[in-house]
């Protein structure tokens, strides 16, 4: 352990998670297999952009979207992913839907081919290139797709996990280790006097009024980390909401064989979508990006243009019941990236900022939290996603 | 009145009505304004068909599906719906949503619009067609129409109404005019002895066990009318659920005006889509027609075709929140019209079958079974409708 909690008070965490989210949740989990006291405050445990996630872990299929460093990083997370699903299963007896069971990216007309070619270019200079498949291929892959589909991507080593049965796994087994949960909102940092003397941050009072004093406040609370009270000018992370709608889609009683085996993401006239299939039949269809600040409704021409481009890339989805619609909003940053690790402010480290790779990006941003946390030594890997990233640039330009 | 009840017993109805949708609950508060005691079994009243019902009150604009006695029952019904809904709002309080704000049929392309005018011959046929206006004037009428929209056809003397707040003052009404709720399916009609000692229908056992006995059954259930349990083989009525999938769009908090000012049915590409604006802004997307049995399932299909027309015509509604996707079930008949008045079997009265037109005809059809069973006449208007139009068939093809 890293050091004594301000007060001493028996019964006070060493760290308080603010947000229990995937991210959130696993940190707590993680951090308290190490020995930490650790209590996490959300007032609805994954009720957030976890709720609206689908569970790609592509980061092959993502490479067009990411600098080569936060392919490295979705790569090092997917490669935990199976262990990691197994000891939450292990520990919990809860399944987390982990599938690694490929993703195949296909294009929809000769222009959607051109971009996907594109991309198979940028995952070779990555080092890690999916397979290219004829049109012909890709419907032996998954012969429901629309006979329209020109050509595509196989990543093989990709794969999908269910957000909900994760969260739960996840909170099932940070309970056990002893992660305590407050379902309240953290509505301000406290602050305190750091190991230097300098301001320091101290612990949260609840929106409740109850106060928590922790050694380490992490924050973790996705879009909403930005607003929470209390910061010290300038040491707010940089994330806006960026919303996104998706959908539901389950067969009917007594309906056949699952339309899909695996995810499959389509160009669709340059437009994208994906279908992630679930071992029960299920098929979440997503997403859009909208920024429209802190809306979550859903919208009939949200609905409208994810069932557009999914029935064009399989048709068979029309038969499906549409049971569930919703918006979640995901932690954009400027460069897309997550912001991991200690912020300018000591006593707060911040993991937050994953914007589509929240879910993928789980195990690995566990895994260097807690160590930060036990160690106050931020892994290699986590050091590009630094907030002074930002600060360096805001620095450069003037 | 015309008859005491079998049994005499008090507190027994002389009317059990099967079935609280619009009709039946329409029917329940005429006939106890008549002096009848009426008893009502449905177990979730307003919840069928009534439910995904989006009110348009369009007798003209459905001419084209409609023989001549069924446009004229249509008008008759249309022609009571000022007092009708007056009378109700005025006895409970409650509002019911009537706007005679009239119907505006537009073609999308050129080919719809050739339909179009071959409905409006039907509607001069009829001797009450609707104004043909052209693209501009259609414009001019509803400004937020695509400007693709090629001509149109203006009902002024249609409306619409909201059918739950309609059900819900009906509802009112009935239980204020002495008529008796049991929550409640029957499950059996009963036999007695009818007038002249034949066999009759004499009341229903509900799925409670409990009997409730009656001098007249009127079958107002739907599509269920048709398989209610007891009746003699030939007796129950020809009807057979035909699904439609329904949207209702809301605007935001805080958006402007109100997107559309009366009703707007499309043909889109030979494909049929209304929508039906209510006072709050909020829009009622419907159709779809779907002979899958008793299946009530909200598909990715139906949804999809439902945006899909819908903003072809009114490109605005995208912004609008998807707050509801629902399907009903409608009693079809052979000939697509009502069933009203006596079956062949004594003591059984029929109001079912009325397909897309239930809301519509409910203050007509509530009038004319009123009379029958204060009177056992049946009006004029009616008697095109009564089940025996089905059996004189099949006798005149055997």
């Amino acid at each position: 352990m890293s050091g004594p909690a301000p007060s001493g008070r028996p019964g006070q965490p060493d760290v308080l998670v603010i947000g229990g989210g995937v991210i959130g949740l696993a940190i707590a989990w993680r951090a308290a297999q190490r020995g930490l006291r650790v209590t996490v405050a959300d007032p609805a445990p994954a009720a957030g952009a976890t709720h609206a996630a689908a569970g790609m872990l592509s980061p092959v299929a993502e490479a067009a979207y990411a600098e080569r460093e936060l392919f490295g990083l979705g790569r090092a997370s997917l490669d935990r992913y199976p262990a990691f699903t197994a000891e939450l299963t292990g520990l919990t007896g809860l399944p987390t839907g982990f599938a690694p069971t490929g993703t195949l990216q296909v294009a929809y007309d000769a222009g959607d081919l051109a971009v996907l070619v594109e991309q198979h270019r940028l995952q070779e200079s990555f080092g890690r290139a999916a397979t290219r498949l004829t049109a012909r291929e890709c419907r032996a892959a998954e012969p429901m797709l629309d006979p329209a589909v020109r050509g595509g991507l196989l990543a093989a080593g990709d794969g999908s996990v269910d957000p909900r049965l994760l969260a739960a796994a996840l909170l099932a087994a940070a309970e056990q280790a002893g992660v305590h949960l407050v379902r309240q909102p953290a509505a301000e940092i406290i602050m305190g006097a750091g190991p230097a003397g300098a301001p320091a941050a101290a612990g949260a009072v609840l929106a409740d009024g109850r106060t928590v004093a922790a050694r380490w406040v992490v924050l973790a609370a996705g879009w909403q980390s930005a607003a929470i009270g209390g910061l010290p000018p300038g040491t707010a992370p940089p994330v806006r909401p960026v919303k996104g709608q998706i959908l539901r889609l389950r067969p009917r009683p007594g309906a056949g064989t699952a339309l899909l085996t695996r995810t499959v993401r389509g160009l669709v006239r340059g437009s994208s979508v994906y279908l992630v299939p679930r071992a029960d039949g299920e098929i979440v269809v997503g997403a859009t990006q909208e920024e429209l600040g802190s809306d979550t409704t859903v919208t009939a021409g949200g609905v409208w243009e994810l069932l557009r481009d999914a029935r064009l890339l399989v048709p068979g989805i029309t038969e499906l019941e549409l049971a569930e619609a919703v918006a979640g909003l995901r932690p954009g940053t400027p460069d897309n990236a997550p912001v991991l690790g200690p912020a300018a402010l000591p006593g707060l480290v911040l993991a937050t900022g994953h914007f589509r790779g929240g879910v993928l990006l789980a195990p690995v941003t566990a895994e260097v939290i807690a160590e930060y946390l036990a160690t106050e030594r931020l892994p290699e890997l986590a050091r590009p996603f630094t907030v002074a990233r930002f600060r360096d640039e805001d620095e450069g330009r003037t």
